[in-house]
């Protein structure tokens, strides 16, 4: 059976650039575009040149090599033809291959909005498309407003998706603008437009998220007919976001009831690629992944509980929806109060780390984290401290260094001009091969400090950590009262891309960031050793 | 036209707890279901009594007045009799309204997991469904991965739902428990079990959302005839999580196409506590809502683009799905508008502080309050620094005292015995009266002893702080790194019984934690003379 293809039109640049909080540089665009080009989009579009300096610098260049190349912008304004529209010039003369015109489709905002008449409108439209075509570009339009304005006025919203379509659109691009039309009225819809002449092979489908429906408001538009997607990488964009790409790529290839039917560019191999993908997508835009996204997030296949654990792991395939190596993400069975003895050895086994079932120290290992984890420590987000405290359990990690104590300072007082300053201090004094090691900093806070003061001097280690950075800090007060035990969680990283979580806990959360510091840090020691093989020759 | 009604089951104490990184104490659980009990769901899940401590003490009460409260648990064991499994015994003994039972209806999974029959799987369904009602509760059955079990093997699928719901069970609840199944399987497959003779009236569906479409999915299943909806707060859950009822029922409350068909619980004055509902719940987790949530995020109704942000102040029905005020958000467009003001003056008010709409004084705390926002403040929290910041505008709250200065040390080193321990110490110095008073305490931690040091001799005052208390504690960072903003949030009260929140934020724990202590006295000793009338006279 021949699969339909599906066309997939990566908006980011565009109408992910609309996030509240995003605002991308030419650098991030063009290191965005390179990713999406790579991956096996069909369509990048990558802004809207003359509207803002970014963009018209993104587009003085073509930036992909595979993908298309495409420009947003306005169609002509009305009442001037359009060879004379500076607007229309500056977006046929961007470097791009196609250029997608964004057009009124709904009566009542051509009115309001672009203050001309309907008849006015089309033929904005039309001259639009046959000018992108006359400059030798692939021609798109986005209809705004699609499905609001069809309620609306029906006939007028197809005349614009037809008219589009007539004047040689390769592309009739339906939007939810506003975000609010539920699945079962994109279906009728999509379909209403097809049989008003508009073939479903020349139809897209752009979805925005604000009723939590943008994945199935899209695919309900593929199963009306429609051949092409928008959407963005973790499903930024305006207001709650688009359509997730991330999430609609393996549902169209891995799911029988889509893939059986359609296919896309990209294949098992690029979509073994997605996890990644998306992660490197955060890692740009310097925010934590979201664990709990579908197929990429680290909670995707993660188990808690202790028997579907045990069930899970005698056969994944009937506990997990897709193979989690399809989409580049692993099992994850955690570690945690409520798991049992096979969860620590695949959890172990994950970590290259080898035990017998039946070896005394896997006991004391499981009861050792069972009676932290009852006293507050959270195993399960501090991957790097369990990996540490297994190692030691079992004997394999060398004592790099000791502590011989630290004290840290917070003083308010006011300075000689008469204002209140606050300072903060910290001593730290290490033991290494038998010396003595004191440092002493200031920082911006008490935690701040002991982490400089701590990672000042490391004697012959120093030139190990240099690229250990502190990239996350998080603090949960896991009972009421100011004499509540604290838990703190340290991400870092370092310059090979790796980051580990580690976890400190204390009635003191000074005392509870010292241990997750010093976690982190011996963790980045037994790493680097790992990565040299030289555990066994140490 | 009569409406029907779709049934709100709420999992977020017994699924929701299955999220990575999420552990719910009795107390988080007690005030959870006074959460939801009051909000107006149908059904509250507590957990799952006789499986862990926690569950098993939150169910010696019940814990909902208006809500049905649920324990869930498993069917009897196979090979022995109902009256004689101890498990099932405890669950009926727990203190609920109802049971939810989940049973398995994958054949495989009863051949693998149970190692039972299938009529003997039957026939614990049967029999634990008659013990619950025996026992004078309303039966419910979970039938657990019901789709994939139904792709598999459909008669048997289906012969699980009807022997449930031949029992007498009030529910069955069709259960996607991988998350795998699109909308339109879901669709067929609910169709069919309705076909085979098991009513809508009695069918429930409970959506994960491992492709992003529990919502669709939920949905899905109430077109083609459910009535029951199982889903959490915010989504948590299991993996991606479960379907999130805070996007499902204003969804069904105000899109047409549900509303017209369909009622619920949450009338519209409930529904316009949604939005808080969120951010409570979120708080009590202790975690920064979701920005972009669908309705109830801060972004859900913001406009970043300059064209939309005129127009939409043009007519905001047409660039608006719903009105943000019809879930408790509001739009968010850069613009100080009337609107704003009048707000303040009704908080103001609200707390019995009057004030002019033309006074230059509000003026200045309207500018006051939205600068200190910027920089990480959340007032919407911390009513009693809102009210004191207020009071100081204004010019009506005394000064009673003032700092001085504070040190705070915190010393990790070894005792006499050769121990290592933590040792924390403040000291505070406060001018009262013109009068220099210094204190000094040690503490579980240096918030503990500065928290201390600072209640330990407030000189006149002294006596009107004895029954302050400060009862909870929460500490945020509000970006990433250890040089991050933390913002503190303490809750006090007092013996009169009223707590009230405090706020401080500062690039230094210690001076945020301080911020909020002194809030939370001065606030005491204001309070102190409102109720006795005296703010006047001093």
């Amino acid at each position: 059976m021949t699969r339909e293809k599906i066309y997939l039109f990566d908006t980011t640049l565009r109408d992910g650039q609309q996030t509240p909080g995003i605002d991308f540089s030419v650098e991030d665009k063009i290191a965005i575009a390179s990713m999406l080009d790579e991956f096996g989009f069909d369509y990048v579009e990558g802004g809207y040149p003359g509207a803002n300096p970014t963009d018209t610098a993104f587009f003085t260049q073509k930036r992909t090599n595979r993908a298309a190349f495409v420009a947003f912008g306005m169609t002509k304004r009305a009442g001037i033809s359009a060879s004379n529209d500076p607007g229309l010039a500056q977006l046929l003369q961007a470097k791009s291959d196609a250029v997608c015109f964004v057009a009124k489709s709904w009566d009542y905002h051509v009115k309001v909005a672009l203050g001309c008449t309907n008849e006015e409108n089309l033929e904005s439209i039309r001259e639009s498309v046959e000018a992108a075509i006359a400059a030798g570009k692939t021609a798109m339009v986005d209809c705004e407003h699609f499905f609001d304005g069809y309620k609306a006025n029906p006939d007028y919203a197809v005349a614009c998706a037809k008219t589009a379509y007539g004047a040689g659109a390769r592309w009739v691009v339906l939007c939810d603008t506003n975000g609010g039309t539920q699945p079962p009225e994109v279906g009728t819809i999509v379909a209403a437009v097809i049989a008003a002449g508009v073939p479903g092979s020349a139809l897209g489908i752009h979805a925005h998220n604000d009723t939590g429906q943008a994945v199935a408001n899209s695919l309900a538009a593929i199963e009306a007919g429609a051949r092409q997607i928008q959407g963005t990488l973790n499903g930024i964009g305006e207001r709650c976001g688009n359509a997730n790409l991330v999430t609609l790529i393996p549902t169209l290839c891995l799911k029988e009831t889509y893939a059986e039917r359609f296919e896309t560019a990209i294949d098992r191999e690029k979509l073994a690629g997605l996890t990644r993908l998306s992660h490197a997508f955060d890692e740009l835009l310097n925010r934590s992944p979201d664990h709990q996204a579908p197929y990429v997030g680290a909670s995707a296949f993660a188990t808690k509980a202790g028997i579907h654990a045990s069930a899970l792991l005698k056969d994944p395939r009937t506990y997990e929806h897709v193979d989690p190596a399809s989409v580049g993400n692993f099992r994850k069975v955690m570690v945690s109060d409520q798991g049992g003895k096979a969860n620590f050895i695949n959890e172990l086994k994950r970590r290259g780390i080898a035990v017998e079932k039946d070896d005394p120290r896997l006991d004391r290992l499981i009861s050792i984290v069972k009676e932290r984890e009852a006293t507050g420590y959270a195993y399960e987000g501090a991957d790097a401290s369990f990996e540490l405290l297994a190692h030691r359990t079992l004997g394999t990690v060398p004592d790099f260094f000791s502590i011989d104590g630290f004290r840290v300072m917070v003083e308010r007082r006011f300075d000689a001009n008469g204002h209140l300053k606050t300072v903060s201090e910290a001593v730290v004094k290490l033991v290494i091969d038998g010396e003595s090691v004191m440092s002493v900093a200031e920082g911006d806070g008490p935690v701040n400090a002991l982490d400089i003061a701590l990672r000042k001097d490391l004697g012959k280690y120093q030139a190990e950590i240099g690229d250990l950075e502190l990239t996350d800090y998080k603090v949960r007060i896991l009972n009421g009262g100011t004499e509540a035990i604290t838990r703190v969680l340290i991400e870092s990283g370092d310059a090979t891309g790796v980051r580990w979580w580690t976890v400190g806990v204390s009635e003191n959360i000074i005392d509870a960031s010292f241990q997750a510091l010093m976690d982190s840090i011996v963790y980045k020691l037994m790493k680097n050793r790992q990565l040299a093989g030289k555990i066994a020759a140490e």
